[in-house]
């Protein structure tokens, strides 16, 4: 039997984050600007109602800092329509004054190293964190993730029970946070660089760095995780993109 | 005797990744973006009369994220007609509209890790996968690949007959998607920046997830495997490329 | 009890790098670069009062070498405080005239590797520590740093109490320094790339060289630290700002 | 008596990478573009006449992939030539028409691991290979490579007699392909961010990939080797130039 | 005591690498192009009288191949000094025709690895190497480095004793090319993201390598260096930038 753990997949996701480029966004005209942000909230409408119909859900967030300013993170049953979210935003008159920044394929993964004799796909609350509805959480903070393979710490070279076991102590991090933070990992082997994407969710943003540094103790992170770029942002509501964008 | 792996090799081939500039293309009158589109399509009709004549073949392919709009994949005998190619694309109008966003060359290759006393060229199969026509599949999957050569895990340093045994249970698992995947080897020693790209087709997106994450316990990919980016894409096919350039 | 020292967390950070495009500053009318500088000024000048109401602190530096030419510094409150002064800068006329060079997110931050027993919160010296003015030395320094997770040398899998001794001796250099280098460290674990961000402080160029140059040798920094990129600018008086802009 | 090989130097050599602007390059009118060629004809003639004068000699060659559109090799006896030549080709009106890709700067260098007692100076032979003539190959292949300092694996910390063992199989292997490659090697150490440059010459392009795969599970490479950048193409021959170019 | 070196330090230093864009350089009417000339010459000559006065030097070279056209490495007594001349050069007619390609901020510094009872700063030859007039070269090198802290090759954990013994055997190398090389070590620990700055002047440019390359191979460069980007190039004479800019 195969050492690789079976892993649940859900919707497909993609992370898409993009600076808005101030000099030529002031220069059009502001008919031009006002058009620009309705084409663009009726995509986001558009998209509510494929929320509202449990056939993918979206999130918007600001990012601080300059890595991007703002991200618009997708879920969908296929990576079809993530193609096609994707090239729609991009022949939107916004995407004119925008460019990207950054962007995460991935799909929506639980990891089962829980106890045989189940069968997840029957559990109500399995499917509900495969198939999210993403929060209206105050802040989010996204990371991409490896599990290290470097000399003698080699995660994939361990036996299953081993990180099993580990992988158990690290849920027990997570679970201390729950109500605080919300967290949905997303897988991406074989889809972009990393091996698994982090978006964490909550109110207060400490707690991302709380979390995160807790963690970094736990062995499988501090033996095992390689981390890429962290990016943190506030949500940007619907009923904001209008002042967000207001120049 | 050397302790490289006899390696048999088939067609050129050029992954030539393009990010779409949209913002220009939309600025370009409606009939000059109608003109840079059949252009293509000509060239594309080109393409297939080689395939036709088993002289090369050719895939389409949209990318998924920001790191490419669509890939084009081309096999030809010589690394002339590769360039050849390749120029001929940059001349074109769509060309002016597009940004080179990655590419990578190599030529088809089989590892030669079999038994001794066959005629590999003689093999009908052999001469398929060295030669092939690229499969119509709904989605494709792009990495670059070294074997690592770092401290005690060193591919290189292996004896032959122990890099033969760990290739031979790692292509049990591949040959476990049979049917579900299929992959094209491509080596790139003295071409490009890795030694190897792997080109995965298949109609089930996550069944690359899957192969790709199985094969990372593998000893050969646990301890040797190092991977550069992965871009992934839908099938572009060719009545849709209208409908993908439509702005 | 968790293995993950407890932090005492301040005001939210962010250090924004930019470079001046001094080329098409150059090409604006006077009276558009001296709106410009007028624009920007009001914004300081908003800062300030932040600051004298105790909600906040900024300075401003000029930087040395191409990096960037100069950085505001922002400390405030909430996360959602820093993201609007980013977009109102991004906002002005100014930054039209600017191109984003680096920018570090993070939250003022105490280690709380100290003896038990004490309140820290209520501790009037650490709390000016936590919502500090920052000073206006001369110069300043700044550069993000990890503690490294490598083989032999994973600072994540020792003994609480070992981290502690080796802090506590690494401290004892820093306060060779006091009087003449002040250290602002902020936490970025979740935030940034890094998980800290080192901003010093002082009239005399050189301590930054002498402080982190003897602290290289101390355990913690040989062993465990792993640096970013380093930033030194000139301290960038608000009268100063028309003579730094004037072309 | 130092450790380190004496070698031999012979003429220096840029390597210098463009890519063309096809755009732009289209936009020209006719008869600045016949103009640009013309000049840049000249330029090469210039070379050619150099060359028959055995002051020096240069290859151009087309780049397949994304990384460059073509490379100029130059060799001469100085490294104010060579600067003077890149500037030269700088100020064409082709140059405005490229971007700069990449380049090396570099001396044609034979490293003598060889037995005592000869005047390497007065071997013909040598000579030959110091101020060569670049061959009229059909492709090309390009890349930087460094000697490993690192753990256990560290070049520059082995004995002598180590080292001239292992450089002396090492050349084994590169004899088997004389007549199929050819292969100059340049130093770098002081001049470029490598400490050499290897160029091959072959009218079969399959050839490098054999070599450099074969030289890969060599002691040398395997546990030595760290690579840079590969680039390959193919001859432009000058006649060649002017349909490279038509648009 | 502390187990860090004393070091001496002398006069700032700022390396600052310009691309020319030869493109719209040769788009300037004749007339632009000879103020902007003549207006940098004015500020060469102001950097002479500061030279002349001994409060500072001054060294102009052009850089071979494409990571620079040109280099001014600028010596001050302070870094405000430094960040001025900068921003004066930024500020000029040339510099909007120029891109900058690199900098590194330093300041001269003297490794005090020697006996104890003696005054440095009483010694003329160490104030003249503290404060060195940067002589007229035909040929500058430039690279930064680090002290390696990685597994068993951490400089920074090793005994006082045994780097002082190494450093005066690496010396011993450098001694050998007195009169052929001189070197001017800057320490950038603090200011930049290398800990020092080498550069080297020379009339032979083979002896960089030659340096380089011999060093190498001693143990403190061998297992204890990391090196960044290495630049190399020739001087440009005063008299000599009008042809260097001519086009």
């Amino acid at each position: 039997m195969s050492e690789a753990a079976v892993t649940l997949d859900g919707w497909y996701c993609l992370h898409d984050f993009r600076t808005v480029d101030w000099t030529t966004w002031k220069m059009a005209p502001s008919e031009e600007r006002q058009a620009a942000i309705h084409e663009f909230m009726a995509l986001v409408d558009k998209w509510n109602t494929t929320q509202s119909g449990k056939n993918g859900s979206h999130a918007l967030y600001t990012i601080v800092g300059q890595k991007a300013d703002f991200m618009m993170m997708i879920l969908r049953p296929t990576m079809e329509e993530l193609n096609e979210i994707e090239n729609e935003f991009n022949k939107t008159k916004l995407a004119e004054f925008t460019i990207p920044a950054h962007s995460y394929v991935s799909v929506v993964e639980l990891s089962n190293y829980l106890p045989a004799g189940e069968d997840p796909y029957q559990n109500p609350q399995i499917l509900a964190r495969l198939y999210p509805e993403l929060p209206k959480a105050k802040h989010v903070c996204f990371y991409p993730m490896d599990k290290r393979r470097q000399g003698n710490d080699n995660w994939y070279m361990l036996p299953m029970e081993d990180r099993r076991n580990m992988m158990r102590s690290h849920g027990m991090i997570g679970r201390q946070y729950a109500g605080k933070v919300k967290q949905i990992i997303t897988g991406s082997v074989g889809f972009d660089d990393y091996e698994w994407g982090v978006t964490l969710f909550s109110d207060d943003v400490l707690q991302f760095k709380k979390l995160v540094y807790e963690m970094r103790f736990d062995e499988v992170s501090a033996r095992y995780g390689e981390f890429g770029s962290f990016f943190v942002g506030n949500i940007l509501e619907e009923d904001k993109v209008e002042k967000f964008l207001h120049v």
